[in-house]
């Protein structure tokens, strides 16, 4: 079992692996690419270099940093998070590939992505649209329910959701549709309005209109965010809580970089990996 | 006069001169020399880095990404930082060479040095022992004084404290003098000890014993502690304490990285001058 296993390969997760391996920890870093970096031509601000930096380039040199150092990185998907229920310090990391066990988590995964930009969206958030089956979906049984994604992150809300009812319809908002679904029903337009009363009743697309008592979000992959809410953290408008030791509510959960919110910069992502790694460090060592 | 004239050319002083700076604000950035970052050698845990760094080539780095940015740089040494006593919204900073005029500054000098490393010094600070003769020079009038220092700054000290009293020792602790003093006696002996009762009563050197009712310490260059103590800012255990915007208890008066404490690393005192630049930003913005 690892001593953490850090999530996200970007400033505040190799940053944090950077001291939690000098602090002679067992790090496991996994990664799916180089988050929103990759798409950065240009950082002069942060300190420390006189010529302009590409952000995949850094985001590459501060991998290299942390393989140097001795950090264990893996370049897959986390598809699921879950701390052991008997209450071991125990976190099973689920990845494309692999599973994982590791004492304690970091999320540190950027910031959450926008979630659907239509009309309504906002409106009927935690009013019959949630973002977690395992959390909302009981609420919803026998119930029609619209699910959105195309992924496999979507097959596996759907697989939870498929519990409670048999009346599902999958959006995949234009999205090209990469797992199999079965005889579930697929809506392929793009959604262009939610409607309703006090709550949801209806997703409405480029071509249709389809009724529904509630529908879960699950696009792209998860982020964050969406870990953080299966387990039970709390989240502030799209932020995760955390205390200033770097911890959620969740015992032994940690979460650094822009998805705790404050100032979305480098910066500020480097040096909350290196408080969470000191604070883990702490946390650790006393088990 | 200058929107901000940022006192320190470290992590934290030059990463506040590149965001202040992209903010579109005139700041000036003075620095004496490289910090405790020069006697650096091997720094592997700021991110971004995939080879091993030497601190002075970091600071070097951090000072040519600002002036390539338009930050104009002053390799000066501040003797004296004043705020206008009239209300005005203007400080005063004062070099070896100069006189600059700033709406705001901002603090980032790193960690204040250590002091007299002797026997009793802790016990009489705050009873006898004094950082600052403009604060409390007047409490001992007509009274002995020592004076520790060995340079400008002492010198300063030692003016302010000559309205008080012509009772004045000046202790080198066995550094050389360079500065005129005039006719006042010179203990050039490593001091070994501070005694008292109540109240300091003695300085105790390698080769004799001096009776003082206070010794005021101004040893080699003043600290950003020692400009911030002048000026009336609250210190707490050797750090200058900030609010949540990095601002002093002096209005327009800022400070970040080692010298306001916590973690003493490199990649918080960056986050630190990001942060405070952005403060100084809004704060300068609404004047």
């Amino acid at each position: 079992m690892h001593d953490v296993i850090v999530i996200g390969g970007g400033p505040a997760g190799a940053s944090a692996s950077i001291y939690l391996q000098r602090s002679k920890l067992d790090v496991l870093l996994i990664m799916k690419d180089h988050g929103t970096l990759e798409k950065t031509g240009h950082i002069d601000n942060y300190w420390g270099f006189s010529d302009t930096m590409d952000g995949k380039e850094l985001v590459i040199k501060g991998l290299e940093q942390a393989k140097r150092l001795g950090v264990q990185i893996k370049e897959e998907e986390v598809l699921d998070i879950e701390k052991d229920l008997f209450g071991e310090h125990k976190f099973t990391v689920k990845t494309d590939k692999e599973t994982y066990e590791g004492k304690t988590v970091l999320l540190a995964t950027g910031q959450s992505k926008p979630n659907l930009r239509v009309k309504g969206f906002k409106e009927y958030t935690g009013k019959g649209i949630s973002f977690c089956a395992i959390c909302d979906g009981f609420i919803y049984r026998n119930k029609k329910i619209g699910v959105v994604g195309n992924k496999k992150f979507m097959s596996e809300e759907l697989e939870t959701l498929s519990n409670f009812t048999k009346d599902i319809t999958i959006f995949t908002d234009a999205n090209e549709l990469t797992v199999d679904v079965g005889d579930y029903k697929v809506c392929h337009g793009k959604i262009t309005e939610i409607k309703g009363d006090e709550v949801i009743n209806q997703v409405i697309t480029e071509n249709n209109t389809y009724d529904v008592d509630a529908l879960f979000i699950a696009m792209g992959t998860p982020s964050a965010n969406d870990f953080a809410l299966r387990m039970g953290a709390i989240i502030d408008k799209n932020n995760i809580v955390v205390d200033d030791k770097h911890m959620t509510n969740i015992e032994g959960l940690f979460a650094a970089g822009d998805c705790i919110g404050g100032l979305l910069q480098i910066a500020k992502a480097v040096s909350d990996g290196a408080h969470a790694a000191l604070a883990i460090n702490k946390y650790v060592r006393a088990l």
